[in-house]
């Protein structure tokens, strides 16, 4: 393949850098960085992990001395405040380089544009929205988190095209096949928390990892359990690659809840209702840093999740059968909309073929009523 | 477009010949012709009525004088016996083509390869099978037809991504867009009848006619009606394109089947259950010449058509949308399977993105239990 070389042709490797390392990143952005000189590329780097160097350190510090007059493509706004590093765009001057691409202005409104303005000032000539679409696409998760201090939820499901998660006797292996059972483990890689309600874990007690033929990231399982029934012998307790969170209410035993602790399990009351407050559980979640959750529910956790409004994306992959019984399980098992008019309607919809099965990537519009 | 001229290069042309045709020629293949000399096309056509000229017939009259030496393109295997008209095979022999390219032998596993066999004894050289898939997609009517003497069904639905055909008060305007909406009517023209249920026609008094910017073949309307509950002032009864066909059982009011036959509708009585018996139906529908059905039903005729085994394809339309309620009428209302492996299932999948909806084409492969 014959590119033509151009900003996009660089930021497209920076972006590709900051593509590979989406879930690793914890609540911080990914994020890639080129330097280019004398028409060559003389540094390149990806934000790695919360706490370690961003990616216009590790692309600074590959170039070496060949960063004067040199052109940076960054995936993300460089910063201009002190976090954990010190500001990026100070680092960009210091070095001497003359040009920056931009893909993606920071998504905090508060300080969106600050970064940009701090290289101009010191006459260094920016340009910003070169593949911003893509680059915007890739924070999805850390431009919601940064806004809303709730996780963002991609609601993953496999159904039939009927619409049902198994037979009317529970028969459900399986709907989907390997491929698209695969691709799961690439979503549990790369979201920091997986959620299932209580009833999926008394009846299938799964383990709730990541599977793949290399090492992956290991997910927090999050159980929804009104009554803290989950027993300290489930597997997403004793064999988890981390350790497990309970969402309950007040109601629930504090025996348990002790049991549960001695395994490292964090149980959290939230609120005194017949079912788990769900607002007070996100809010917990975010205030504790959990920035992803993929929500792995039964028809009803992800009924009251997209009801609440809560469910950011949605990974639906339909097996291509048809099984009937009106109490078959339900994908959404939830009271209804009255109107057709309103119902939660999907946008910017990807289709695909997965081996035998067909994958739907929709995000969720709620109305004003929905929310 | 620069396309290397083979002999797909000109079967190419005699399949879209008679894919244009398609519905057109009621219990009749579609089939197209294309005759070359001396590297140019001298003649072409295709069947465009029953009992009108057969493809090669229309072809062989273009081409005139220009035969001998000759090669025929044909979309079917040219027939060799004496139907409504002379047989082709013969034809093609009298007028001194030496050369027949066939895309796909006759359906009727009694006289395949006889019409070949007549060409080759006469001594022109016959080649079999280019472009072969796609000329017997082209007849997948035709072909079920005349091995099974009973309608081709093709069950059309537009549903929401949870599998339902309405929100839980019965409202479904609109589920799909003005595309998919559109496409219907595609599908209309292409089938020779279209069934529903008599509740959908209680409900929203439909019309069923063929609503294009040109004008198109109207379907027969057929009407499943257990209880004869159809009244004379349904728009299917005075406006249709078609008499009605209403299917019923021997329980029914002889009163009101004479009040229906005085607009010119045939009702017919199949079986003495509380339902239509579907098989008996079927029968008569294909005795009566009704080699295609266009299925637009509600759940429980989806349903019920399934489980007898008589859809065909399926054409799945998927608005972008989620409504929940266990009591929102359901795409397929019926009893529903055991195990996820007794589900039926879809083969030879096609996906495509249509408007803001999802359209999903598939067979459903019966088992024997199934069936």
């Amino acid at each position: 393949m014959i590119e033509v070389i151009n900003d996009e042709y660089y930021m497209d490797l920076a972006i590709s850098m900051a593509s590979k390392a989406i879930g690793q990143t914890g609540i911080n952005p990914v994020v890639g960085c080129v330097i280019t000189m004398d028409g060559s590329i003389v540094g390149m780097g990806a934000h790695l992990q919360r706490g370690e160097a961003h990616a216009e350190v590790q692309a600074v510090k590959m170039a070496g001395e060949r960063t004067i007059g040199a052109t940076a493509y960054v995936t993300l706004e460089p910063c201009s405040h002190f976090g954990k590093t010190p500001p990026c765009a100070n680092l960009l001057i210091e070095r001497g380089i003359s040009r920056v691409v931009v893909a993606a202005l920071d998504p905090n409104p508060l300080v969106a544009g600050s970064g940009i303005k701090v290289l101009q000032q010191a006459g260094i000539e920016v340009k910003v929205g070169v593949l911003e679409a893509r680059a915007k696409k890739l924070n999805e998760i850390f431009n919601h988190y940064i806004t809303t201090k709730r996780p963002f939820v991609t609601l993953k499901s496999a159904s039939t095209l009927d619409g049902r998660l198994a037979t009317k006797t529970g028969s459900s292996q399986w709907i989907s096949g390997a491929t698209a059972r695969a691709e799961v483990h690439t979503l549990r890689h790369q979201h920091q928390a997986i959620m299932i309600g209580v009833n999926t874990l008394l009846q299938d007690d799964p383990s709730l990892t990541t599977r793949l033929e290399v090492e992956a990231k290991q997910p927090i399982p999050i159980i929804v359990d009104a009554k803290l029934r989950t027993p300290a012998s489930a597997k997403v307790i004793q064999h988890s690659g981390q350790r497990a969170i309970v969402l309950t209410t007040e109601a629930a035993s504090r025996d348990h809840e002790q049991q549960l602790q001695q395994y490292g399990v964090t149980v959290v009351r939230c609120g005194a209702g017949e079912q788990v407050d769900l607002h007070a559980a996100m809010q917990w979640l975010g205030e504790h840093e959990i920035s992803s959750i993929l929500l792995e529910g039964g028809g009803k956790l992800n009924g009251a999740m997209l009801q609440a409004g809560f469910v950011n994306k949605l990974v639906l992959y339909y097996g291509m059968k048809i099984v009937g019984g009106a109490d078959s399980p339900a994908l959404f098992d939830m009271a209804g909309v009255e109107l057709m008019q309103d119902a939660y309607t999907l946008e910017e919809v990807e289709v695909a073929q997965v081996g035998e099965d067909i994958r739907i990537i929709g995000y969720p519009r709620y109305s004003s009523s929905q929310q």
